[in-house]
């Protein structure tokens, strides 16, 4: 029996171990994306209680402990009010949470930041709410501490376009900030034309570019003033939420009309807002293309399933599901639509919904030749529901069975939490689990210098190159 | 090698093997879902011959027979006419089924009601039939017998609303029998409106009740009135058959009108059907919020594909299949439209088709804020053609890696067989295997008082409190 | 450790390695799908370069080398041009290729027809590449010699109806010919109504089978013509490529109309398409049912995605997907409509989507009635994105969880390489890991008489047998 979370957590076999220990372990971190605000590395603000920066916005956590018949009262109305009552909330649900990534991660960051090794139940959650705390006093404790004792050496935040970008700007100027802080162009307001503050939205689209927004073409202009700005602040790659692959033709008459309606106040069917979407992706992507940067397309999330906390607590607080398996075939025809004139960008495809994973690997292996650069269309690492170990050993599979894995570019946090970076450790451990398994069942040459390179590029080397982050 | 069938049978570890032998073998059982006959119960049925009690209604056997290239004489022909040579059929198909569930549950079953560890083959096959059947004139051996010797504290049959439950009464009065036999409320001849035999439902419906049904309306206050009757014998639980995820909305008048053209012959389309559908759901659904009852739904089978032999045979002999991947994202909006009036009844949500086990996964995480209980909304266990090893292991790992599995309500038979007990068995061990592998990997504390108690709920306290027995 | 590709390569078990040892590795091969040309044989081709005989038409190949970043300059735009720029552009592909099948079916290829066991590398390309061609331009190194080499006793092609099978004339009245090498008839073109090149395609079925095709009666006759033809020359089986599974219902009048309007060069909607495929293929359903064929049809392929690729090289070059899971359930519906009048043929199906295998294996279990032979309705060997380790994993498990696997036809190559005999090898060890692995955790009796029935007669007898090959 190996001793729980143990160095070797994780690692089954001596193969296994070797490879982390000796290469992935010490490779620094490129969290390429995650939700943390760039305000707190500005300030490097500071934490007073380990529920504010541990349970205060994490809502994988709130739903283990909804699902453990606590009142929403000890969940989110907790938060602020009474933040040992929701740390004992956690308490009581964490041991039924048995086989769930939340347990590993928890342990994972009490030891590896706290220094705590010892189990969360409700009878020590006073004992190690009291010692966390203390231990947030602590110098190195800060964002700023906590980033660099995690050894990141670049973040990608995920930005609005209309953004303006001014912590970024902050932390790019301050020589005592390590790390760098790029920002990730994120412009889902601008393409869900059937959400009820799009019109809203475009207004103040227009006013942040000075772009009068009267049609398609100045709607396609004003983005293009925002990318040009992001761009000339550092971004390296933008982000793109859909609920399901997308792909419809449209004349430039029918998308005028279209998103004319729709600043007029009117409904727009899903049909046309479907054309509308496309048409703007596609133009974005080719924009991308152009400037090098790297699209980023995130599938297949239900949101707000849960009209009732969606009033009570609005978006991102627990309340997402997955989507059925769309139409993957979509991703295809918009992919070659992009292709056919050579304005493909580099992509990372990800897709929340398990069952579309092995057609997305097929689909982008059609759209590598003449890449100009290894592995040009990723299958995306495990997101979200599928953040699991079991999840990320099915992504690692179906990357390999599919293409190159020695090309893939790893981990992000995709995280609002300055404690998650030990997800990079948790993906690192699973990577060398999954590799050396194959060496030590025979299934790969035991030839460990081509092994160790293989896991530093998956670590690191390939993400700093398929980015282009210049570092 | 570990020995066949032995009594570490499916316990791979140490840890596993303690789990099991020290917690899971001990638990007694509740079987709250199945199919069995409650006459069989209230008269304590006995077998004169193996093929009766085995073979006589277990399509899943007779699948297998048929796919060794037996003609029908020899199978269900064969019922009644010729019982040894119905299990000389069987016999020459189960060697064959290296690797199928049916294998495991028969060797299971010959050793725990017969003694019997001997292969089963063509050529053992008369030798083990007349010791099965000598077996089976020993005391024991009848309904209850089978039922008490593997430690069965509670029962839910299944029953129409209709049903007089006449043989739940008369065991309920009967002080000799010491298993608890609930009736459990399926409607589903209420609710499929395109079934032929729809409109004379409907008349039985009404005549039973003793409500005259001339509207939607008075169709609910007739299932009310059988609700309140299987209330008042025990009921606990409903369970709901659907080929796939429905939702749909419609105003009384266009209720009335699909149910007032459907009972007047009329066809009644898709979109209707599941109109109507959904609004009879939503009412039940409410209702069982009201009574404190667990809603049961299984999704996804596609019945009677092959015709030439529901002409010969009729339902439920062996020609069903999984359906496709509906549309499992309106399961999210059937559960919201319960929860925003705060009617959203317990669930248990079953799947056939594995592929949509993680979103139903994710969905029921998004109902389970101020639910009044631990895990609310459940991913049932797995049903049918995945009630194999590999299709539990997949159901464990999804619901451990969606929700808290310390919470889940367990097994059930679904079985028309009074043999059947021996899954439990199966699923125990393959549960307690589940959770010692975690141990003996390091991924979850050995910490066995804790461990010893999330197996003791899973087999047995977490459904007594679900369901509210009261045992 | 397991040494690299050693004898025991992926056989973890003692069981597994006396499973395969003392049963598969000595049964002869029958390849009953594959697309290599008959020309070939009937030649006796040599090869003057291992990148002509194994890079030459190998698209899984090329796929991996694009997405190492490879311009197709030098993939495809080697062929002829530059034999070894080629086999360098692999060369460097390989070591990134890990936990890839490609990577195992390259090491199995170089050792059993070259005896090569050093890695394949940009620095050991020229050496192997060198070696290679010395050993090709030995006897026995000939079309014919690999597969004498391989122990291969027949091979199923695949042929257009329109087809003279003139090289399998020729191959079956060369006495110094030993492999058998039998047509199979694939009518796509005659099915895929909305190809541009259909029209073309009937005038040459007509002028092919002289009858004059007018209207859908006439083109079933000329189909019949040919099947006729092709019986006549040894044909046992049938194989169909579809994008999805299909069924609708047509009357002969639509579907004269639907033909008339395709060939007088009207556009058909996917609709009537759908229609008029589904009744081809009931009609030759039939006609293999009256002549004791099997009907094999490969679901789930989305063709030809990247259209630049597609105008630069043609079809068949490394740019087709896995489809969306379709509506299975319509495959049900197809196989009932043959049924319910006694004219189902035995069949093979593989799904490409793999989420699609085991709603396939329930539909096949439900018309096993009265089959007149074991396992009539196959679910097929893992094809194509599937053919790895674990897909193939899977398809056993599907097999074995949904029916007999001891009914199992086996493998195929599906391949147009003559090196690729050692895929049957490949499939061999996994299919006896998974038995032995079944036997070594006691899940099966350690009967090994019988599990060395089932091995040899999963590998050859059963093929023999079903396909009624005569051998």
């Amino acid at each position: 029996m190996v001793n729980f979370m143990n160095e070797d957590f994780l690692l089954k076999t001596e193969s296994a171990a070797r490879l982390y220990h000796e290469h992935a372990e010490k490779m620094p971190v490129i969290d390429y994306h995650c939700h943390i605000n760039p305000e707190d590395i500005a300030r490097d603000k500071r934490y007073t209680s380990i529920s504010d920066v541990w349970l205060g916005g994490d809502h994988y956590k709130w739903r283990l402990i909804r699902a453990n018949g606590t009142p929403e009262s000890g969940v989110t109305g907790a938060l602020g009010e009474d933040p040992f009552l929701l740390f004992q909330s956690f308490a009581a649900a964490l041991p039924r949470a048995i086989g769930n990534p939340v347990y590993h991660w928890t342990y994972l960051e009490l030891k590896r930041y706290f220094g705590i090794e010892k189990q969360l139940t409700p009878e020590t959650a006073r004992e190690i709410f009291d010692a966390c705390n203390k231990k947030l006093a602590e110098p190195g404790m800060s964002a700023r501490g906590l980033i660099d004792q995690s050894n990141v050496r670049l973040i990608c935040t995920t930005d609005d376009p209309t953004d303006n970008l001014e912590y970024h700007r902050q932390i790019a100027g301050d020589k005592t900030c390590k790390v760098k802080v790029l920002p990730a162009f994120r412009p889902d307001k601008a393409v869900n034309i059937r959400n009820p503050e799009f019109a809203g939205y475009i207004a103040k689209l227009a006013e942040v570019s000075g772009v009068e927004i009267t049609d398609f073409a100045s709607l396609c202009r004003a983005l293009d003033s925002r990318i040009d700005f992001f761009n000339a602040m550092g971004c390296r790659a933008s982000d793109h939420g859909l609920e399901s692959c997308i792909y419809a033709t449209a004349s430039q008459a029918e998308l005028d009309a279209i998103l004319s309606a729709a600043l007029g106040g009117e409904a727009v069917s899903p049909q046309r807002a479907e054309q509308y979407s496309a048409a703007v992706l596609l133009h974005l992507g080719r924009r991308y293309h152009e400037l090098g940067w790297v699209m980023q397309i995130h599938f297949g999330c239900k949101r707000n399933n849960n009209s009732r906390m969606f009033r009570q607590l609005g978006a991102d607080t627990g309340f997402d599901s997955m989507n059925g398996s769309g139409e993957p075939y979509k991703l295809s025809d918009f992919l070659d639509a992009l292709d056919c004139t050579g304005q493909l960008p580099r992509m990372v495809l990800y897709s929340l919904n398990p069952a579309d994973s092995e057609i997305i690997a097929t689909i982008a292996g059609c759209f590598m030749a003449d890449a100009g650069c290894p592995g040009k269309i990723q299958l995306g690492a495990a997101w979200w529901f599928n953040d699991t170990k079991s999840g990320m050993e099915k992504q690692l599979l179906d990357y390999a069975n599919g293409t190159l894995l020695g090309n893939f570019v790893g981990m992000l946090t995709d995280s609002r939490s300055f404690l998650s970076y030990t997800r990079h450790e948790y993906f690192r451990r699973i990577l060398c689990n999954f590799l050396g398994k194959l060496v030590e069942d025979g299934e790969y040459a035991a030839d460990f210098d081509t092994l160790g390179r293989i896991v530093e590029d998956i670590c690191y080397n390939n993400t700093a190159r398929f980015f282009g982050f210049g570092i």
